[in-house]
């Protein structure tokens, strides 16, 4: 769990004016940028050595979509703010890698942040999931990307790009835009599925053997729903918005996918919150678990103390030394001592029964 | 309970284009075809072949219900959505059966989507349902619905249809989808009144014995609940927008009915909830039910151990060996010890009596 | 509690077309009609025989109050119905006695759907209530009433009714429903103040003595809470939509006992919510108390065992037969053991005093 | 904690008409009244007999405050309510003591309601609250009071008047009121601030000694949040509502003091909302505490039991009686089970050192 | 932990006028005045001596921001407020530090109050937070700043005046009243990370050694953040509103920075509230340790009690003193009891094995 993607560092830019441009992300990578050009006809992908190469943006009746991984070059991010006249606030949002996933509308811009979710199921420590930020700027013609480092769930959709043939090349940046949220709430569906099947194989573990680390692995499942569902509940007010705000760069015709994102968002959501409740099940599960142990564990003793306890206070009374102790002398004392036990413990165990501890 | 149903494969869609026709339900049945045709006074049903044998739809007087069962044969489903001009994303809805239930107003058209339900008692799982998506298109003329496999619970539908003289022949498409809504919350009715009975079997039995079996089954009951709730929750914003909304395809005689379809649904989500609560009330009754019996395993240990212990270390001291104790010399000695005993096991019962523990 | 009043037998229905007139309610009971026709001076109440000898309704200027109960004779419901053009969905809530508290505004009629609820505090079950549907049909100039069975809360209606002189004989039919809603929710008042000392009257028996008994009735008394709560929770919506839509059926005048009405359904279900905050700390109360009581068992336990076991095994030291045991020589020997076991004892009572067992 | 106060009696007046004037309080006082006139420079109170000394209210451009105690007097009180044009069902909440606090705007009329609460902290029971109903009966130049008893919290508001000089004599009616409510919700605090000390000094009583009184003062605390949070919370709403709606009878410049009203009540509800969370969270003190101890008591069981039960055994065996048992001949066998038994207790105890029992 | 802050002394003032400037905080400080001057070009600083030094405020092109700190001198404050002619209620608000954030809107004010909050995790304590409240009353052209005592959060934006450069200086007072509030927001970042420190301490703390301890610094935990809560949730309403309402003292270009203002204190709510639900979790994982601890504790006691206890029996009877006891005389006697009593242990630790205790 890498809490710190979330609020953490938010700390360390306190006392800076706001707008500052520092990246204040858990660790910084170095800066990439990737440009792919494209029409219903053709496509070029390159990659740029720095944002000199950037290609003119705004005028192009094609689609343009650059791409750049890794915020350490700040000072590269300023100037590309600058010429695409992004507001400040927005380049501070991109380099503040804690924001929540919004949506904010400018007159001539879209601003979207999204949450990355990556979930690794390693042998130390169970279930982890990383958190990525991306920050989408929509304009005419164009699409700029932010992500925090190398690596992303876009290939799938560089690949349509190249093919071509489907939708995605003949519509505008907007459905580019509404691909890459789809690519990552996609993402968002796996993860949980994964969170599902870590529930589904503790709730046997549980039964099985509900040691310490059962308790352990709960605790960091219910962690990780917890920031999963941080990074998502805020999405699905942000397509919302998309959604119900008349924006001359989202077409009619990207509308319905947009809907159709905003479905499946509320279903991430609702799994979330089904997983959320599973585990809480999981822990009554638990502490019930532990308590039968308990139980059973105290149930064993008493049947052995009980029967045993008397018959030893039996034996202590013919292990008395008094000189004058008749029992002692007859021939039948001694098995007799051993009916009587017999009987005792034969009377425990009826009584046991009885109780249904046995 | 088939959680796969819900959202499972979701995931292996993840790449995709959005509106790729790719069925991704947990097991695929071979799709057939019924075509049933009827007005007020005439009623023809049969089995097509395949969708070329697909009567007109649109121009029709009367009504023609088009119901395809098992979602195997995509390509076919593709040219029936083509052909019907049904937006590409309805059609991935379709085939997709992790959707949650909807209700989608197009110019011409409006889908609906819902779960059907199916509960069984078996003896090695106890109380399971499974969910089965059925999604409607309803157009001018004519309804289309679409279901994942064989056997559903619209055969009273059908022979309300086959013997006409009802309201049925009389209304339009919008009133069968009503009426196949309705067979589908009459339904929930059946399946939350065997988790009532499940609820109520299940209290007899924690009171009696409170075993780990009862703890799964409850965990069990909990689960369905969830998954239940989730299939039916959505339906009633459903049914809302279909009622707020005014739509061609709606005939003011038909809104009575969704109005009361609402209630229904409403009613079921109520109950549901006051299952949910039940539950929640049986687990509570098992725990305290734990403790209860640890409390009584104890008492009973309290109790032996406590009359015996002392008793047993009074035989223990006259079972010394020194020379000097006068005790052993005397008579009435041994006599003496039993007397002490018995007071000791008399005090200590009267003590127990007093703190009500016998 | 009679489940099956709420949501029970409404699968009994699945598969039958909507409107269709069946009763299924958990029994039925003989249908009796009682007309009462009364306008400011004059009052006339008799029983018919059936429904032929029903008085024309529509036009009076006077008031005709139709009481009917019982709702087996399925068909003479159906004649009145027809004859009153009631839309077949309100014949069919009249009957299908699952209904929720609603109120339902049709242009020349209003239809509302009430709980009765009777408690009984009898020695097996304790507290159970028992739940009645009473729906109301208001249209001009008269109120048809439609009860499960004989036995309401109106009595004291009638004998105003009868006595004349108050507002109700002056007011029209919505006038009177209102009295009868008023009622019905005394009514409500009266059965949670019983819960509300049967509350108080566990309160202290929990504290008393803990039993398994207790939670039994705290369980019962949580689902009563439940029930009542879903009878009565919806009504509110259903005065407040009375109160909100101007309809003209409802005279203005009638609008602030409506409000009052109102008032009095809020306050019902604010007591209904204490009353559920009271059980579930009643439940943590019952619940620290088993912990409570095992503390206890186990101290006493403890504090004997953990005495008498050091003593115990030092008798058995001088009770080994050793032949070189130079202690068992000693004229001394015996009552140094003494010593030396009432130095343990005073010991360890010192130490449990020290940590406050004792 | 007077329950009576809330819900209890309003059953007694199950069958009454509405707007009967029957009093329901706990119990009845005497009916006595005041009156107090005053105007910017002028101020005079007096006692009155009986309500025929009432002055004219409603001309005056002074301003009349009548205050009356006691409820005893119905039919007095049916007087004034006639000769005020009071509605009968506004007379029937006035007597009805169990009303939730609230605001009715008539055209020339405003009633409020509201919850005069008293904290005691005697010894026998710990911290209890009163809780008396005042109705506020503003009109054109006058305000009517109506209080359960004697004795209240506007004393300051008395001497305010008498003393005159502020804003209270130069303002009308309606700043009386807004004094007056001021008053009721001074007083809140000051039982919120002793709620909150009895909850810190629960908070240190229960870490040094979690007995089960500290559990029924904890319930006890809660159960005063519970109504003493009814009576706070509908206040907001009232408030509210005299905020929201614009009314001839409440002057502008009153309403910045109405909002600040508003902002004190929603305070009291924060603070109230927050011991409520306090007083769950000392319940999870309680029962972790409890908890606790129970380990500690089994923890001293174990050392003491699992220490000298294998000593016990060994010396058992010693002491058995058989012909050839070759240690008991040596010289160093007793000293030998000596060094075996402080083996054993040694070994034991580094054992639960390790287990950190120790 | 300051609980005075909060609520506490709003009691100290029932029954005063509203109005009375009464300073009613934890501690009074006495009052210092500062006054910074600027605008785009020119930046001045200085103590005043008292409130006759006051520059003209409404008048001037340039930002006058007056800084006062500690509110002793009410009759200092009571000037400044009738010479700004600040509404009494207003100054009230200031004096009494218990109220909540908010902001109030007059036609040439802005008020808003904001709680500066400090944590300091010392030794004996832990982590404890300081609540200060801070009121702001922007007017045209100036912006006055009240504070409990000495030492704020502040300094960095008096760094950024006096240093000049960015766009505090060009803009007005109302982009100062944000700077201010970001620098409060920024405060609550840090806070809220120390907190998150804190729990990840106590988790790491708490599976180690789950004393009695760790439950104080859990409940500790959860008071603190339930304050922290109190304190900044309603600030997000407080910024909404800034938000929401066109008011002339507010900029256009300052509306975006308040909208990240908004941003950020939904981020510091969500953070705080998945804290809680971290601290929640915790608490689970406390008592679900306490438990395994018993269960740990009685298995030992179980086991060897359960294992001797019957051997020690065994040794009791043959320590019995039973004329005929024939198995003593035999030369095998003696072994075979140690046989017997080896069996009776390898069994029962085959059986613990069994049942997984070992």
């Amino acid at each position: 769990m890498k809490r710190k993607d979330h609020c953490g560092t938010c700390a360390e830019k306190a006392g800076l004016p706001p707008g500052s441009l520092v990246y204040v992300g858990p660790e910084s990578h170095p800066t990439t940028l990737h440009a792919i050009h494209y029409d219903a006809n053709s496509f070029s992908a390159r990659r740029l050595a720095n944002d000199q190469e950037l290609p003119p943006l705004d005028a192009a009746t094609a689609v343009t979509w650059v791409d750049l991984h890794g915020l350490r070059d700040v000072e590269m991010l300023g100037r590309i703010g600058q010429r695409q006249k992004i507001h400040p606030l927005v380049m501070e949002d991109i380099l503040h890698t804690g924001q929540r996933p919004k949506a904010e509308l400018f007159d001539d811009r879209i601003f979207l942040v999204l949450k990355m979710v990556r979930a690794t199921t390693g042998a130390p420590a169970g279930l982890t999931i990383e958190i990525e930020q991306v920050s989408l700027v929509l304009g005419p013609g164009h699409l700029l990307t932010f992500q925090e480092r190398e690596g992303d769930v876009f290939e799938p959709v560089r690949q349509r790009l190249r093919a071509g043939g489907g939708q995605l090349r003949k519509f505008g940046p907007d459905y580019l835009a509404y691909a890459l949220m789809d690519a990552v709430v996609d993402q968002y569906f796996t993860v949980v599925e994964t969170i599902g099947e870590e529930i589904e194989r503790l709730e046997d573990s549980l039964v099985l053997d509900p040691g310490p680390e059962s308790m352990a692995e709960l605790h960091r499942l219910r962690r990780t729903l917890i920031h999963l569902r941080r990074a998502v509940w805020p999405l699905r007010d942000a397509v919302a918005l998309l959604l119900r705000e008349e924006h001359a760069l989202i077409a009619p015709a990207t509308r319905p996918y947009l809907r159709d994102l905003h479905d499946h968002v509320i279903r991430v959501i609702e799994t979330i919150e089904t997983n959320r409740e599973m585990v809480a099940g999981l822990l009554d599960i638990y502490l019930s678990s532990v308590s039968n142990r308990l139980n059973e564990v105290m149930k064993v003793l008493t049947i052995i103390a009980t029967i045993f306890i008397p018959m030893t206070f039996l034996t202590g009374v013919y292990g008395m030394n008094f000189r004058h102790m008749p029992e002692l002398e007859q021939w039948w004392g001694y098995p007799a001592v051993w009916l009587v036990n017999l009987a005792i413990a034969v009377a425990m165990l009826l009584f046991f029964r009885r109780k249904k501890w046995l």
